[in-house]
């Protein structure tokens, strides 16, 4: 069994994305399967399309997309994906779409593809705080995770996929007084955990 | 140079107290120090007696108490404690005291003898969120806090000290939704540190 | 032009629920148009049926549903509804659904039908701190506003419609030490700011 | 009887300040008793010395200063001032102090001179969300507020007088995401509630 694992560039006048920093940290097998590792730019459309060309050079069996939620304080795995970008700020080269759909012949939403609930709980279990999160925003994150359940609609009926955010490192916080974080290693725990999840309840089927 | 860290016992309903989580984990040596360590119960007036009780016997150079701050999402070291005790809950004993001074011959307040800023800035500088708070609030915590300046200013002129309040271990918070928390690995890297910084303070003295 | 303003009946153990309270204090009159008020049970289905009853019977141009979404601290247009109802605790009936579909032949999500960035940004320009919201929950709100754009879509494809969350009103947070909120006053005058955008809006096509 | 009440002019960036508007809008007759309202610069010192000139001149019976408390939630009663400034920001003039005395010869703190507890029931029991407060922090706020305690403590020891703090005001936080805010009409109430009170006890002596 073969899952890839997604994290993002830094965005937003940050150093560093803590999506990419655990994903990278990941072990190359969870659960007995392969874990294919990607790094995605934080753009509007380019992330998409290289997600695209992974999913068909690599066909993984499960997909998961890591993405920073900046003042969330748990580990948030998503329920739904919506069509329709908007930026807050610009995205890496610039681009700040308002209120533009994604894909024009896309359903208004996607379900994730991942036992969401399952994953919540085990982590819960094991002392990880997390939660099932009904929005994903409309940034990057949605973007991708939206061109991800479509795809999967579309061309990868078999494939399961989804979305899971992360708070902040400590690091990032420093200078945010307000600011929740989680440790990296807490934060890889977290993933690990979800990757088993998800493969063991793949195995099921 | 002998450095006394006290830890609370569990209270309003938690099972752990990550105060005294973290302080077992610490090191027995620190920056050259030996570190004393103890467990002090959350009860109005017996937790100073045995704070007073642990001093009289170990005269330590510094004395840190630490203690758990439900809510707060950095490690924050106190800047004063104040001559009263007010309970929102009742103390482990049953005890709820309402504006209540702690010494009658005490002052108003005292000021942490720590180099609290210090502290913080070396925490913030090595990747652990910290602040300086300006209340140690009116329970358990600000009644050890001022029992032990107390102490000092009335008994021990030359020894320092001063308390940290820590955030909720990840397991505290599973069922709090909106809860922030810190991993022990954190907390015991932060109170190390802090130790650190006090102690070479106070050997530059 | 004929409005129709709904609010809901208190849940959760709450004596009062604002969105109530505010619509029964709008004026009958808004920008010209005619508005009628209705309180709509806080239950699953139910809520749906009585909303569906009177848009038969009134055939509004638009219909804005009103509800509670405790512990925001600002007005919240919301984006889109989506089809799943999935309650953290029972309704006011005692039914609490798991992951349930709202209607089988129902689209994943509905965009809202409401000049929802026009809305809050005439808000804000009028000092009432407003935001577009990117959920509104698993909960009878969520099911509600599905139901409204569900009947939009497949019956009354003219009508305009969406949903705002407000906060907490000021008695309600008393006991509860970290919950904003907001005066009664200010949120009437924010639906009433709404609902004049919306008939402008809807006059303008 | 007579009451002095004093608020801030606006500071940090903020084009108002909740407290002078709320004062400048306080009826001039309140249970009774005559209401002197002042304007104090948001500047270390001479707020003192604008104050203790206001106390000489009028030899007010009560004095309650208020001040705006950016990101608390309700009306916060405070319970001790502490001798020290540290500004995170600097003062209206430019002045930004670090761990300065405020009085050589004053206590470390002083506890407020207000029924503060009756205070914040009162306002609950309205309905006005209210709380007592253990730190009025090391601002501008915390300074005038000892220095009217100071004042009383060391020449008007008949004086009552303590220190109030205030959310932003609705406009305040606009931009501002996450912040909560309070009516005007709805700090005017409280305040006007809190003098009542105060009276009411001072009457009773």
């Amino acid at each position: 069994m073969k899952v890839l694992v997604t994290g993002f560039e830094p965005f937003g006048g940050e150093r560093v994305n803590p999506s990419i920093e655990a994903v990278k940290r990941l072990s190359d097998k969870i659960a007995g399967a392969d874990i294919i590792k990607a790094e995605i730019p934080t753009v509007f459309n380019k992330s998409i399309r290289k997600l695209e060309k992974i999913l068909e050079d690599e066909k993984p069996d499960i997909t998961i997309c890591v993405g920073q939620a900046g003042g969330r304080n748990r580990i948030s795995v998503e329920r739904v994906a919506i069509n329709i970008s908007d930026g807050r700020i610009p995205d890496n080269e610039g681009y700040q779409p308002v209120d533009e759909i994604i894909f024009e012949d896309g359903d208004t939403a996607y379900f994730a593809r991942l036992p969401i609930k399952k994953i919540v709980k085990e982590l819960n279990d094991r002392n990880i705080p997390a939660e099932v999160s009904n929005t994903a925003g409309t940034y990057v994150c949605n973007h991708l995770m939206y061109g991800l359940l479509y795809n999967i609609n579309k061309k990868y009926p078999n494939m399961m996929g989804g979305f899971i955010h992360i708070p902040f490192l400590p690091e990032q916080v420093i200078d945010k007084p307000n600011m929740p974080c989680m440790s990296l290693d807490l934060i890889v725990e977290g993933l690990t955990i979800a990757i088993e999840v998800a493969v063991n309840s793949g195995q099921s089927k």
